[in-house]
């Protein structure tokens, strides 16, 4: 776009102005102020490099820079009068550029062009939202740790297909979503280091015969290094779209979280109360709490994901390097930016102020013999049964107990050992839900031993 | 939602206020108000009715009606301060409006709730919006059929695969989008017919017990009906999703045909020239005109599938009924249609001022033994050869014709009888660009005058 | 694709043969093999009508439409070897066809060409999903009929946001789903309507010079008409589009009805009980049936609007008319198809195998003060209390009831008129959930008798 | 799924077999079976744990290793019978390792379930995938940096709107694309390392109370780590769907490329002519190459992001852990795989043996005024001139030019003087389009020199 310029300056060469709907259309400046501090930030870099490269003088880098400054001030303070008909960002700053600082403004545009500019633009802001989604995911890891260490030992059921299935542990509940949200954490560093490279001198496609310095730009910006080919530097939307995948990804974490918060809520499993805060209520209706919050975090999925699809459409089949559908970009980013941090920062209220309720936890994972592998295991582990006959023991065992209406624990050693006569007293020690958790001191597994070393290993990895 | 209201009232029953991050995630003020003159349609509808049916009395119905009038006009003047912290368009109009006409204001909730409320307004919002796609796609059919009866009979590449294959018309071209978009009209028309049911009147989600008549508010709406089960009315988005779903088909046809302007603007195919109006310019490249308008058109299905998708996945395994994951149902439809509404009318005035290069048109038509086929098909028809071994005869002559440099027409009839004997002084009839495309009368096919009756149809079919 | 021949055909033009990759990436015939009866019926309808017209001779076309039935029973029987050097369908077809009747197979792609054929193959394969699609919805809504029927006056909650709002039937919240994919069942009409138009005879793109008769193949493949434009008809697949998108919309109603028995079965809901038909099970735990049908069918909106979502990406910018892109749009459109039908099937078993517990049902539904609203409705409808005061009342009553632990029925008249002297003895007509329920005789609403209502016009609608 | 036996072992506790229906919708051993190979080598690791822990013996474990690797022979040789009343690859392998080795293969479920089993085979499987990936794309980057290297200093247009902007060098091009498939490299790199850690041993869901090692299976099947929580090792599927990111921005960086490859082999372009092995012909049009390979991969994206799409889409709101909705992640991740390695090598192929048209791509540069912004650099850099002044006078050049039909490198110095008084001989030397590539000498830019140092930094990187 460097032979671009605004509207108003191919006037001479158009006969007709562009009319409303192509203004309408076209400008982008009504979303890509967003980036007027990146924008600037940029422009004073490139202009400290062309001044010590000599390309510029020293006194026009710094009348530039400091009328940047200005600008910014009067941006950050509202003063700033935005123009459609200066159609973006970059045109916007730069023609108040001119009436600020007045001749020497002509001169920041020199080695670089609005394709450059933008990539750079775009990328500073999503860099940012980076760094904010590993904060957010930090927080609302340190709200789980909190939750899981006041619950390591309380007992729930787990659940496969929403059936109880075993005996587990709050706190290893909790923790799952720990490694979920340190996957997302380790995704988002990763995506950080990739994309950390500066476009700022790839010009408008094919970098300039100016004796820039790249690097120089690009250590000012905080870039570990520029971008390597000025053609994919203004072509490439790489770091949008990972980030748009990175966000997809930890708000179907937050998906699958808020759907257990909005079932644990309701009336039939009262697993958990959530705060006041974070739901809504009833005039008349005083037991009835809305989960809100969680169904409103368990929606933004669909946002995100759909912002993912806009953007990969979008870049379908683009020849290089620039065209202008790729202005679609950023409004996608910004709407799933801003949703996403929402979500973290709703997650981690729910979770700091939500109320396990130990007793219905306790009470749903002892029921449905839901220590029958536990029987059956020890058969297998201290009997040497093999595992089929095992279960085959066991399945017996539940039918006599489901007929007498009570649970394993229930029966007497005797009434076991009809069904198999190899049993002992010990059983007992395995049947029962505490018993349960307890045993599973396999690596990972839901001993409240082996969660509170996972809360100290994710402790020290936070620091 | 009947028995929800706004968080101040709940205030006495909750221990602590939503916070900001609450507020900020469940608010939808923000977007919701353009659903205003739509929310005071439906409260203006219901009130009538209520007074007809003996509910409320005459006074309070007239008094509410006249209040809500004072509100739109508030709104529409851009007087009205919408609040936040009441939510959303909803409660900020119940609220002003007990400000403007006191008591009887607490009457008009009577018989309905917010969740039938909510889905009445974006019903009409949408219904609205089906109206506008369809004007908008006969404006575009119309300077689609404008196009095509200028150049009913110009000659142009028709291509498969970016190649050409065999001479068509401009105007059979043209009329290949008609097709499209009237395809499109017509699933817009039976959206609407399918939707065109009254939510009003299920209130929370059960019916109510007051005498209400929902035929008479259907009516009042401009609804074929009321709907037909509460449950389904409250919890029903299918209507949002058919418009996205026929948006996206429509935004691909868009897409379609500005990557064809997009490509026949390049300085290799220069088969279009793209206005002024719906370009930009370079200030020292004179013949560059970038073609902004149809690059951004062709994004735009990134955006509307986007929303689709969003909204697809926000709705998946949702139980009934009312959730409040369905508040993220409205950003995306708004979003969706005022890009698509965009996207039409710029196309509609990109071809209305566009001017097909008729020379250059011609030239590549000509180009590349494109009426080979024509060849084939006359040695088939005319000489009786079967289907292959007619493709290879007319394999040969294009293979001399190459090697002398010349295209079919050019060869003596003593060259083409070397190949095959038989080859008469009629097969000159079928060579050449013009006489191609007129032989192709088969019904929808090339020839100029099957493309003037389809043109006609479409006349008449738009009346 | 007219111009095209098999692989081996080129052989003498192009110095390499195609290897392996490009026959793996390049042929269809592992998957369009599944359209082998629509293209053989079309190619017999095609040479019925070059014979008709006078273009072959009616003993090569009898000897085509003889051939061409051999080799359907060679297909039908397992016994025709598919080549995949012969690419697609349509060339496996012609190849064999050329085997068992010689010479007058070449006639048969007279007037037509692959770029046709396919695009009538594939929409009389979609046509006939679409119309497997009507029947599949047609059983589900009889089963959910026979439901309703069964249960038109069984009280349940009525949820909002999974929490108890008011009461319903059990009737009314099966023919929510009727309703739902009533609308399906509509829209996969119209989209037959919309689609039905015969894209045979369009030729490569432009037609052809034959003396073909659109209509008369038109009128033998059972499409309403010829396809208007030759351009359009080979590039269009907006038929498999609105195909995938009305199964999109019909998989998320499932999956919410599928989410909605996977809750129900927990051990914490016991709502329904799924057949062993439909469940597996546990060796040792023989209370635990996992709804593994519930839960499959609810992963399949992913899958079918994952198809939508690759042909929607696939179709964006392509210009005209046939690019082999095109070629990915089957496996997308089989896969979908064959899961919706799939899905349909199981949900209707599901559905007549279900029982729902009618006890568990009635206990939650009168949990939670779940009349309390009726309560706010009897003080406005009979005190004439404003909506907004009656809740204040209600609220009231409500935490007496708590406070005493007892519902609201259980208060005496004394204590309700300690909160509002004007409550007479008639108030408790409208407590009780059997109550509340009759009393919602508004169209559309919960009371057995507008449910039964319903039940009867949906009969009468299904014949 | 510890709990779940095949359906015939619940045959005595449902009164009803599971029918067709349910068996079409949920057995799966119709696609796992493509992971045998993996299940077998987790088992196989698994035993050999089991002995080295005391808890099967030692000839057990030895029995069990050997038979399974009898049933690795018999799959691979096609002997194997599979059986869809077993359901999956699991119950199919262990029912074949009882009939082989007896009663111990009823020991090698000790201590894990099916949910910890389909875990590790998907993830050993989506290892692998991630392998090739990594190799295909090495292979397509040393493809492309044969084609930089070849014409490194050929000149061709750079485009922004497809429009000709600056001149550029074919290196650089082809360069812009190894910077992309670059960073896919990054991406799949990460992605395998933060998807290493082993789910075998999270059993059911909580772990176990058999003293198994976890670390060593892990090891013992090239995991770094056993996963560190045995909900999550059950429940979680970000590593397919981390997969299907990376494989959909890769997807559409060679839609891109793709998109390129059949606009260059346009009639109007002939940029490039692609081999005969990725293109197909027609048997009449001897011209006519379409380029069939290049559109199938730019379709590939549209798939492969579909399984993205219909994987989130399953994922999206499960509740934990294992639900059957899981099971439809498998055929979304094979085919999305196969699809990609294919797209991969057929791209690479089509880059190895493309050939481009230096004389075409020089005659494109040079058009249309292509180093105006050369010129206008030039002034600025050499007379002092502010940018947008330069701009002025360059475009008045152009105007000079155009109104005498010759570029700009064919005015005389008077001419330009008469413009602007200062312009010198000099200018001469940044006009003309070598001139102009060899300039911009900037890091990344387009000039061979450039080029080459990039070259020879990849060769380096890929040793």
């Amino acid at each position: 776009m460097t032979d671009q310029t605004s509207n108003k300056m191919w006037g001479g060469r158009f006969a007709a102005g562009p009319d409303a709907i192509m203004e309408a259309i076209n400008a982008s400046i009504g979303f890509d102020k967003r980036m007027a501090a990146q924008d600037i930030a940029g422009s004073r870099a490139h202009a400290a490099m062309l001044a010590a490269q000599g390309i510029i003088s020293d006194s026009d880098a710094e009348a530039i820079r400091e009328g940047l400054l200005t600008i910014l001030s009067e941006i950050e303070e509202g003063r700033f009068a935005f123009s459609t008909a200066l159609e973006d960002i970059h045109m916007n700053v730069e023609a108040r550029l001119k009436e600020v600082i007045g001749e020497p403004a002509g001169r920041l545009h020199t080695g670089r062009s609005r394709n450059d500019q933008v990539a750079t633009d775009f990328k500073l802001w999503v860099r940012d939202q980076l760094d904010a989604f590993e904060s957010g995911l930090i927080a609302l890891i340190q709200a789980l740790l909190g939750q899981a260490e006041a619950g390591a030992d309380w007992v729930m059921p787990g659940f496969t297909h929403l059936q109880t299935a075993q005996p587990v542990t709050w706190g290893h509940h909790m923790m799952a979503y720990v490694e979920m949200f340190g996957r997302d954490l380790s995704r988002v560093r990763d995506a950080r280091v990739r994309m950390n490279e500066s476009p700022l001198g790839a010009a408008a496609l094919a970098g300039t015969s100016f004796p820039i310095d790249r690097h120089m730009t690009a250590d000012a910006l905080g870039f570990d290094r520029p971008a390597a080919n000025s053609l994919d530097a203004v072509s490439d939307r790489d770091f949008a779209l990972e980030f748009l995948g990175a966000a997809s990804i930890c708000a179907m974490h937050l998906s699958r979280f808020a759907e257990e918060l909005v079932i644990w809520s309701s009336a039939q499993f009262r697993f958990v109360a959530l705060s006041d805060r974070f739901s809504t209520g009833s005039s008349i209706m005083p037991q009835k709490k809305n989960p809100d919050a969680a169904e409103l975090i368990r929606a933004k999925v669909g946002r995100i994901f759909g912002a993912n699809t806009a953007l990969m459409m979008v870049m379908k089949g683009l020849p290089l390097t620039y065209s202008k559908d790729m202005q679609e970009d950023k409004e996608q980013v910004f709407d799933a930016a801003d949703n996403l941090m929402l979500a973290l920062a709703a997650m981690e209220g729910m979770v700091r102020d939500m109320t396990g309720n130990r007793e219905n936890l306790a009470a749903a994972a002892g029921s449905g013999f839901s220590t029958a592998t536990d029987l059956a295991d020890w058969l297998v582990r201290v009997l040497g049964l093999p595992f089929r006959d095992a279960h085959h023991v066991t399945g017996s065992l539940v039918a006599m107990a489901e007929a007498k209406g009570c649970d394993l624990p229930d029966l007497t050693l005797e009434q076991m050992q009809s069904v198999h006569n190899d049993i002992t007293q010990d059983v007992f020690g395995v049947l029962g839900v505490e018993n349960s958790v307890n045993s599973r001191m396999s690596y990972g597994g839901t001993a409240p031993e082996q969660v509170r070393g996972q809360i100290a290993r994710w402790k020290g990895l936070l620091g």
